[in-house]
């Protein structure tokens, strides 16, 4: 993990740059104080670590919970944007590389001494759940996430399978309105995740008109399930 | 309104059996002060105005939020069981009959010295989410109700015509694992409703097992649009 130029503080909220390998992030954390969990944010399609809502959602986890949150472009994303507007980047292997990406950012985050071995959970929408319900799958340390506005338009579709093995707590969002995503498909997530622990909340709106009820229940959420019931 | 036996003064909380008509209902307030607003509770079927979850919500509502709350036992249940359990009361007219029962309760509560003309809002699931839509089309006082687990099985039943002509905010909530309502019935009603501000609450269980949330859900939206954004 290598930090790069543009680290900031700002009220109790530190921001740091880095990169692990080719991929570079964003680390938020508490000013003065260890982080009492970690949430991983996978933004969307077109979006990128430093969109509005991602600083958002990570800056507010850290002031009102005192979480730590990191974020990561995608690939095609951000810094790593190439060029590809085409989806010629999304390549039947692409979720497998993406979990190994984030897998290898909680290893080199929780190896920080000022954040540890915490409890993880990660949150995403569309293209970020796309990529976190098979990260969830397979990586035990996350312990809570939020997903939606995304599932399989067949039952065979790579998420379809990797949400029944997801086990962990999941809150589902889903955009009543969607004109990107059928309601159909994202009921058929919430439906295929294996959690006994899950929820869904339906909100009026398009696909990019997540209401800040959403966040409020997203931060409470991942709180709850992370910090524990004291929080 | 004439008041019956078997008022109680507990934790803050006066509850007070009346009768309106041939109606029998409990009326729950905080000593000491007048409510921020008013909320009208309908049972589900084979419930009454003194089920636990009824007193509980009611008992929650008034020492959490400063509201008061009032139910009343629907046709054929509770003190006006007749012995009818093949469904023969269930007739065309019951969801009118039921409608006119509430707005002359709402009459006779709001005109009492310790109440007032407060916001009324509703809350009601099941059997009581059936009576429950027409009232909130039909009764303007009406500023935000809570319903769910139940809904149309055709485009052309009552409820789906009586959920378009619904303005006020609506939280629907929906038993995913429901054995008695199907979860098509629920998201057809959520998508019929008229109004503008609304969003539904899914949760993993059956008919009978609404969770502690989908209380604490209910409880929130109701204080949020009644009482206002400072409570």
């Amino acid at each position: 993990m290598q930090w790069t130029d543009g680290a900031t503080d700002e009220q109790g909220v530190r921001e740091r740059p880095f990169r692990v390998g080719d991929v570079p992030g964003l680390l938020w954390t508490p000013t003065g104080t260890r982080p009492r969990s970690l949430v991983l944010i996978g933004h969307g399609g077109a979006s990128h670590k430093r969109s509005a809502y991602v600083v958002s959602l990570a800056r507010r986890l850290v002031r009102h919970r005192g979480m730590a949150a990191v974020a990561i472009d995608g690939p095609n994303h951000g810094e790593r944007h190439v060029g590809e507007r085409d989806g010629k980047w999304l390549t039947a292997g692409i979720a497998d590389q993406v979990v190994l990406e984030w897998q290898t950012v909680v290893d080199a985050v929780q190896a920080l001494d000022q954040v540890g071995d915490t409890p993880v959970g990660y949150w995403g929408l569309s293209m970020g759940a796309r990529f976190g319900v098979p990260l969830m799958a397979r990586e035990p340390r996350i312990r809570a996430g939020v997903v939606g506005l995304s599932g399989p338009r067949k039952p065979e579709a790579p998420i379809a399978k990797a949400a029944a093995g997801v086990s962990c707590p999941v809150l589902v969002l889903l955009q009543w309105d969607d004109e990107l995503v059928e309601r159909a498909a994202v009921l058929a997530l919430f439906d295929a995740l294996g959690s006994t622990d899950k929820r869904m909340y339906v909100h009026v709106g398009r696909h990019q008109a997540v209401p800040p009820e959403a966040f409020d229940a997203s931060e409470a959420f991942l709180s709850a399930r992370l910090n524990g019931a004291a929080d």
